[in-house]
């Protein structure tokens, strides 16, 4: 090991291969604190070139490597365990932005939320967006694949890609930094890295997608009697509003209550109660587009249907930011009730309401007291079917349960057809659910990918389907 | 062999069993003519299980198996070359819509038209869309990636691709058969098999998405003085109308020509002659949608900043038909205008006009009299840059110099940073171009693959990366 440290060093200089404990600290917690890794160094490559330097001393060594871009995944996918980190931080630039094409080329560890700024400078929009989007980096969005509020309409991490470049298992540098729209010309090699979590390559650059910035945006809240009510409501606005229709989210009201207690500004939106509350956001880039007016006569039809039963439609930008903040608000309110069990589901988008129904239920007769939160991108199928804790219990008893409840939820949504893993990835907090619940033919092709890519389990070992110790199961 | 063929007969029933060599032959010629196959046998099998057994009689007895659909194929994929053919046709199924989720589920031997005419039925729209439509199986369009004429809005088969059922080249079955917007379990094995020619699996079943029907339809024609002008018009109709631009085509004057001198009933769109045209489709599922306002306002404007030269808006259904069959039937009309050498290629969309304009005039040069007719899915990048033989000319001297066209506009493409196989796929046709200008890391990579899916070789040998007899270049 200390050889390769050496090597590394003379490579990379010596600032740039940390290995005095508490400044290697920071890479081995992760934000959620359900894990901490452990590491010999940290190493920060500043191009393509060293990061493949890097790799190669590691397959060379027989040291694993796990690359980390901001550290802010939910699921443990870039704890190291042994080894080293590699860090992408320094290599955070924006390449080059092309308006006509409507395309950026970036390296992988640039901030998303400075992508986002490029691409309005340019005039366009990246719209891949989520809460962590200041300290989040493309690379980690691009190797798990990230969701957030605006795959509804633009889709998820993979539809922005175009071309990756990737430094594999052996140090080579796979050059598939394309600009199409159109490739077939052999197997589509980018499909294998993204969403992998770092254990069958590491990106290091990327073509995305851009697309026209909306002229008119309009937010509305709406409150529904169910959310039987919701999905009629998410059906009755795509088929009007079909791709203005950019967000349609949900939330129950305990999960409004708890942002209202502990958001400061928080407004109440609507007068009344309600059994469901929907964000939706309509959005568009032509010219005269009105969303404002299509929001109003759209919302108006399903008032008269008694779809909906209330609503207040954004009147301004304010507004619309305001009505926003109720649903970003909902984690850090969460946080505040107390202890959560967290489920990062989704289920065929038809099916939700029963799912919420039936696991709503069972959870409520596992354990009387318990709180149901379950809210999220509802117009994805995708929920987060959080538990808080019953108030009074000691957090420890509660967080000791996480393992029953993952069971009760997981075989409701494993029977009705549906992921236990819909958008923060396996890494190693769902570990052993992939293993539980995957398909066994579908675990055995993922373990031939793995072997045919990184035989000697050099990158990032004991995430999603690599080998290494048990996961704790939390 | 034989002991092989009893059982699948036993198996599948006499009916389902084609030795006869009139029986077998119509699925060894493709369309084009470019290729002959032979095989011994094909085998119709009636069910997912039907196809698991027989892939799995197979790789017991080492005997080669390649899928069919429809056999409408470009490239020469679906060629037997030894082995069994295994055709799809029977499992040809919708076996459900599910209109609230907007997912259809299929058997992969679904006529791609029937498919349309399902999602229709239940007021939805399946987008994919190509010429061979009425005896095209989706089958095949998953396995090649299909594009056509609406992925500038929807994407390419991939984009519409949420769950697949595989059979894998020892005869398991995969059953990846999910209706879900959002999963990442695991490493995304469905990217594996799309696009793959049937090399890595064959696919049985697949979950696809559909969309809202488009209420409001209008299709123009218009004359630029360049493809450079064709490409300001496009970035200005992407930043106008947005996501209700379904359609940017492209054609030169001499394909218009050819088709208004080869197309029964065609009238010429435009009384002047300009230098391109662009068929430009909008179309919106909003009720209140005026896709027409919406094309004559954006192009007005584009008329007032002397863009376009000339433009006409169809008036009526029957008037956008009209203009878009000036398109389609430009395959038709080239074929006769004699014999063409054919490149399916895509370059980077800001390149498109400097691009045509490089290979055009190298194609002039090596051969005087030859007619560059370059026309396509402009807006995607992707062109058809074929080139008809000079009048006069012997049709097999002209064929004779494939191999030499191929290298001058390859090598520009690539060059470019663009695809030899845009969207017809690898196949036979494009085996030695793939191994001549694909990234060396990136062919050892889907070596790799082939090798981890199909250590033997029994699935569409020789076709994309498989091992085999050399490619003949056409």
């Amino acid at each position: 090991m200390d050889g390769l440290l050496d090597a590394l060093r003379a490579r990379l200089g010596a600032a740039h291969l940390l290995t005095a404990p508490e400044d290697v600290e920071p890479y081995l917690a992760e934000q959620r604190r359900l894990y901490r890794g452990e590491a010999r160094a940290v190493a920060r490559p500043g191009s393509t070139e060293e990061v493949a330097f890097v790799v190669r001393a590691c397959a060379e060594a027989g040291v694993p490597v796990v690359a980390q871009g901001g550290n802010t995944g939910l699921v443990g996918g870039g704890v190291p365990r042994g080894g080293l980190v590699l860090s992408l931080a320094r290599m955070n630039g924006v390449r080059a932005i092309d308006p006509v094409g409507a395309t950026a080329t970036v390296e992988a560890g640039v901030i998303l939320q400075d992508l986002q700024d490029a691409a309005e400078a340019a005039g366009l929009l990246f719209p891949l967006s989520y809460a962590s989007r200041g300290s989040a980096r493309i690379g980690g969005g691009i190797a798990t694949n990230a969701g957030g509020v605006q795959v509804l309409s633009y889709g998820n991490a993979r539809d922005l890609v175009l071309g990756l470049e990737v430094v594999l298992a052996d140090g080579r540098v796979w050059n598939g930094l394309r600009a199409l729209r159109k490739d077939n010309a052999g197997y589509d090699l980018k499909q294998l890295f993204i969403g992998s979590e770092g254990t069958l390559g590491i990106v290091t650059a990327a073509v995305l997608r851009l697309f026209p910035r909306p002229r008119s945006t309009t937010v509305a809240f709406a409150g529904l009697a169910s959310p039987e009510r919701a999905l009629a409501l998410f059906a009755r606005l795509r088929d009007a509003c079909d791709r203005d229709l950019t967000a349609f989210e949900v939330m129950p009201p305990f999960g409004l209550d708890l942002v209202l207690a502990h958001t400061p500004g928080a407004v109440r939106p609507l007068a009344g109660a309600h059994g469901a509350y929907a964000l939706i956001e309509l959005a568009s880039a032509r010219p005269d587009a009105d969303t404002r007016a299509e929001m109003e006569a759209a919302l108006a039809a399903t008032l008269e249907a008694g779809i909906v039963e209330d609503a207040t439609v954004g009147a301004s930008e304010a507004q619309n930011r305001a009505l926003w903040r109720l649903r970003e608000a909902m984690p850090e309110a969460q946080k505040r009730a107390g202890a959560s069990i967290k489920h990062d589901v989704s289920v065929p988008l038809s099916s939700l309401p029963a799912f919420l129904s039936e696991a709503t239920a069972a959870c409520e007769a596992a354990m009387p007291g318990i709180r149901v939160c379950a809210f999220g991108h509802f117009g994805d199928g995708n929920i987060h079917f959080n538990l808080s804790q019953p108030p009074g219990m000691a957090r420890e008893t509660f967080l000791a349960e996480w393992g029953r409840f993952n069971r009760i939820v997981h075989d409701i949504v494993h029977a009705r057809g549906g992921s236990i893993a819909a958008e923060h990835g396996v890494g190693l907090l769902k570990r052993a659910e992939l293993e539980r619940y995957g398909d066994p033919v579908g675990l055995d092709l993922m373990r031939r990918l793995k072997t045919a890519l990184d035989p000697d389990g050099i990158l990032n070992p004991g995430k999603v389907v690599g080998e290494g110790a048990a996961d704790p199961g939390r």
